[in-house]
């Protein structure tokens, strides 16, 4: 989802970006281990993050920006030698959505990826060798305990804002339900409280196009060329959802690639949207771990916000925090409706939601593309949640 | 697309089809070759096909039906020893929509399947093995020439009705562009006048998912056990564009596969849901031919009525025939806005359309469940049909 689309690199062309240059940290935590939502202990854990604008004196200006599935620490600016911008860097930066002239935007890698966090491709300490399927099944829940202690880490004791589309928003709701007293405001965009059946279907058929594939050797392929073929028919199905029908229509419609009639083979490619698809196939399978996709799709599944609460409202009876709740029209991915239930569920439970749905035939990407839309709403609500008195003010900071 | 489930069980309990038992019938056509739409010319071509009812004197009471993807010439009753009734059994029987006490119904299984016409696992006659990617790639038109040679074979010059849904419809629409003189009305259900980008995605991936199978070995699998997970896959992907988000939802939701906690592992089965496709994938299978499933995809992608005429309207001037068009609210494979188009454009030129928008929860799969909804517009189409009077109608029959 954080895919860079050619939309996307025009909007983000170099020198447009005021961040510059950044650098990713690491930093090992939980030398204890980490108790997972499975049971099972887990530790030390890696993460990689990245920070963007300067922490103010009373540490009261922290914005936690939470990546969707493939993305990463790299949020904003420039790393050495990238030819693209982190994956929001059009909301990120000075005088953008999340002003880094005001703000200090944190943004760390997810327990269970590739990008620099602890996840099924790092070296297993014990072992000296890749977990693989060792590694222990994580959620959304484990990624924001994490995220959690990365904070505390960073002396860090309440954020004014936890941020994050798709998968990133889950992770926002999952901080207000958890840690309501760290949580000054959310940002949950074009995502969901919990999958549907549909939104599990898709996710198993792309674990199943992973192991499907003899390469992937039940996870312990590191070392060879790995599932390629099968992680790229499953980045191909997610792709198909991440984009609206009216939106694939514009951009390829019927067009034929490279060619005046049909090939009638299937060796040469006769339409655009199938090298389109191909190509982000391709990509795909150059930039991110098969493994990873396995237990970030499952930790999805398994993300469900009212768990041990049982109703939505209660799972929100708690929580002090200001919402904001962005969603597209033509996202079919995570369907409006489903975020402006949990924006019904906070006021139910007597709190603050703004919920906002953009129009928009950008479908689930949206989230990545429409800056123009989202950015003053989102720059006002953090106007108005840094005035808001929040329960407990006077301890603000560490 | 004629995958029976559940439900399908239900409505089609042996004993309330009326047909009893039938028997498919098989003809060598096309000795001289057939010119297909590629330029190639080839032939012999076997057709399976199945009748039911009886023919009228006058030869003037013949409903052709056509069938889906995965369907075959058994569309209705029962073949000894199977469990299951023909794949349109509720809507084709003595006193349903395609009522055999007064119409003759003819159903012939599509030109490059596996169920008895020629295709990809037939044997090529010069070899002795089957063709397999020395198959030519065929087309929707392909199909209804062979259809229509196996009408003359069989002594009939005039349909009452052509009739299908999904690629079933497409066939429809193609009988009344190419064969107007022959078709004195279409029932085009669920289906298209030519693919969208979307459509043409999702087919895209199910080919690739098709092909990344190393036991694929560019479509000389046969003798081996061949694709099976590759096929297993496109199968899945397939299944969930057929059914509705508030279908899986309803019949799944989030309920979990005999077991109260989630497994937190990638070897035991999570939900309902992934249970459910994994079973469609294993059953399919069992019974459709990988290669088959590549052909036919590359019909539907290429399948564009208006190919030779440009506009839609112009596609249907030469028309004379009488249709009807049925959608289904919640098919998003199909959605309704491209057959109400067509609706529109055969009115446009002069022509007699009704359309039909069917409130329905089963997404694409109502056309194979919605009988009770179906059958009264059909069988009213039907009647009207019948006393419609028919340019040329003195020449009817032979």
């Amino acid at each position: 989802m954080t895919e860079v689309s050619h939309e996307r690199g025009e909007l983000t062309a170099r020198g447009k970006s005021g961040l510059g240059l950044v650098e990713t940290h690491y930093v090992e935590l939980f030398q204890e281990g980490l108790e997972l939502e499975s049971g099972v202990r887990f530790g030390p854990i890696t993460v990689a993050y990245e920070t963007y604008g300067e922490l103010s004196p009373r540490r009261d200006n922290v914005i936690l920006v939470c990546h969707a599935l493939s993305g990463g620490a790299h949020a904003a600016g420039w790393l050495p030698g990238q030819k693209k911008p982190g994956w929001w860097d059009i909301m990120i930066g000075p005088g953008k959505a999340f002003d880094t002239n005001k703000y200090f935007v944190i943004c760390s890698n997810v327990l269970g990826s590739c990008y620099g966090t602890t996840g099924p491709s790092s070296l297993d300490p014990k072992t000296g060798k890749p977990y693989g399927l060792t590694f222990p099944v994580v959620t959304i829940r484990d990624m924001v305990n994490v995220q959690a202690r990365l904070l505390d880490y960073l002396g860090i004791a309440r954020v004014l804002c936890v941020t994050g589309g798709s998968m990133g928003g889950m992770q926002a709701l999952q901080w207000a339900v958890a840690y309501p007293e760290r949580v000054r405001s959310v940002v949950a965009i074009a995502t969901t409280w919990r999958h549907s059946a549909q939104q599990i279907a898709f996710n198993e058929v792309a674990r199943q196009a992973i192991m499907a594939d003899p390469a992937w050797n039940r996870g312990d392929y590191y070392g060879t060329e790995g599932p390629r073929m099968g992680l790229a028919v499953a980045r191909m199905i997610g792709h198909i959802t991440y984009l609206s029908d009216v939106s694939m229509e514009r951009k390829f419609g019927r067009r034929l690639r490279n060619r005046e009639r049909y090939g009638f083979d299937f060796t040469s490619i006769d339409f655009e949207v199938e090298s389109y698809l191909r190509y982000q196939g391709q990509s795909f399978v150059e930039r991110f771990d098969a493994n990873s996709l396995l237990y970030l799709t499952k930790a999805l599944d398994y993300f469900d916000v009212t768990q041990g609460t049982g109703a939505l409202t209660d799972a929100f009876a708690g929580s002090k925090s200001l919402f904001l709740f962005i969603t597209f029209s033509s996202d079919w991915l995570y369907p409006p409706q489903q975020l402006k239930e949990v924006a019904q569920a906070v006021r139910r439970a007597g709190g603050d939601a703004t919920y906002c749905e953009i129009n928009s035939d950008y479908g689930h990407d949206a989230f990545l593309l429409e800056h123009a839309a989202q950015a003053p709403l989102i720059a006002s609500f953090l106007q108005r949640a840094s005035e808001h008195q929040f329960e407990g003010d006077s301890g603000e900071g560490i």
